[in-house]
């Protein structure tokens, strides 16, 4: 039997569910509600991933634990980044390993075997630097179409200093963004799923939704990662603009306003460090059907 | 007592040790020689890294273990690459983690907390990813001042699509590889050390002389790091561009060429799978004794 596709999966996954809300996961010890159990911050780390998977699991397609938050803690917090993506998954969550990761070769292909095969951080899609060329990105590729998983590429990022080198206009008059968006095109092309989407996506900022657009359209066959919503500024309106006419081909990342919804404006009176984990399914929920809303009033528009 | 500054205790060890070698230690399991011992494959890797830095770190003055081939053999893996980190530290051999990360904020905060604090997988610097512009760059940059220690950020890398993005000019003229320059400086100013270099470095491959010697120039505080030499091409010769006018300034990298010597054309009628780390020892003095020959003859042009 031919292994699924994973942007098959990945949208037979928001179809069945109704939601494109991926839930980031980027715990930090230090603001973890003090009833978090664990020894050490990273079986905190552990314990409060999994207490949010069980509460918001339901309301999210996929979810994306920040390599970063893990790896600050050693070794402990590397195995507490596996259990994680294992619980997630024995849950039946898809699990995109946000790491970044960007080398060539057989570097690359290194990369690609921790995150896309089958050992310990085995996720289903793993995100990736494009300042290398096609190098950088092949060897993820060709892992992700063997084992029915994959990548993400970074085309136009979230955060306020992105366009430092990726707005910059090549001699074509396009920016930087746009040729990286055509390399995803031709890393991707040929490995189309039964969703019209390939194994290569991209991630493009809700924070940039004039770009977001544009990129929408250069890139038809790419499933589109959406970070930057909630805390970061983006909303559901601007994270829209990813979607397809069908409200597919794009998944939309909330990390801080998830995971620490008890302490905000918006439910802190309802809520307490006790409840934290009802408070962040409320928010997935609220998430979902913002988003959902969003992109029925474009279809009928 | 202030933290030395990373650049002139690289420079140092370069000068008392005469080299500007540094080991990449890139062990893929399926290629080490039988005679190494472990009960796993992780426990392999760090054996032979091991093995690697007693026979030739006094030829080098600084390790590089990448990160990913460490990774590819998740928890097993990483504790080998913290035992071969502290491993080098304690034999007075700094380590460049050869990371490649890239991310914002608190997350390249946490990324930064990993690899240049005090934890598992503490280094004394760690290569970074420029594309997000320099929201990626200064959280590794503070906590590299703060801690005496060093990052490289990849500049003009060694590999043949390196082009792919990085040469393109910019509206100015000027090629993307320039203007990664530019943000290499910026980042780097108000933290020169007293050999004149800053803690915040560059890679410039030796696969591309004609740019380096431009990104030498472009970049005078900067401490150059240079992949691609040996396996992939790159000369004593055409290394030399990236140093300074006192031979100092740049450090140049290889991994298989030092690595797996004994099997190479040159040594392999001398040595012998079993004698493997003899033919590492003595590829490494070889390379040492290149690279000084070729800046004393630039010295005497």
């Amino acid at each position: 039997m031919k292994t699924a596709n994973f942007a098959d999966r990945l949208i037979n996954e928001a179809i069945v569910k109704k939601t494109a809300v991926v839930m980031g996961l980027d715990p930090t010890p230090e603001k973890l509600p003090a009833c978090v159990p664990g020894r050490t911050p990273a079986a905190r780390m552990e314990s409060f991933c999994r207490t949010l998977i069980d509460a918001a699991g339901e309301f999210v397609c996929a979810v994306k634990p920040q390599l970063a938050y893990f790896e600050a803690y050693g070794e402990e917090g590397l195995h507490a980044f596996a259990q994680t993506v294992r619980y997630a998954r024995a849950q039946g969550i898809p699990v995109i390993a946000d790491a970044k990761r960007g080398d060539i070769g057989t570097t690359a292909a290194a990369y690609a075997r921790a995150f896309l095969a089958d050992g310990d951080f085995a996720s289903d899609a793993v995100t990736v630097n494009p300042y290398l060329g096609e190098d950088g990105i092949i060897p993820f590729r060709d892992a992700a179409r063997e084992n029915g998983r994959g990548i993400f590429v970074l085309v136009k990022t979230s955060n306020p200093s992105s366009g430092r080198f990726q707005d910059i206009p090549f001699p074509d008059g396009e920016p930087m963004y746009a040729h990286a968006a055509a390399l995803v095109n031709e890393m991707g092309a040929g490995d189309i799923g039964d969703c019209g989407y390939s194994s290569v996506g991209a991630v493009v900022g809700a924070t940039y939704p004039h770009e977001a657009e544009k990129l929408r359209r250069l890139m038809p066959h790419a499933l589109i990662l959406v970070p930057g919503y909630g805390a970061q500024g983006g909303t559901a309106d601007s994270a829209a603009v990813c979607f397809d006419a069908n409200g597919l081909g794009a998944v939309v990342n909330a990390s801080r306003s998830i995971m620490y919804a008890y302490a905000s404006e918006k439910y802190k009176a309802d809520y307490s460090e006790k409840s934290f984990a009802s408070a962040s399914a409320a928010e997935a929920h609220a998430m979902r059907d913002a988003i959902n809303l969003s992109l029925e009033r474009r279809r009928v528009q």
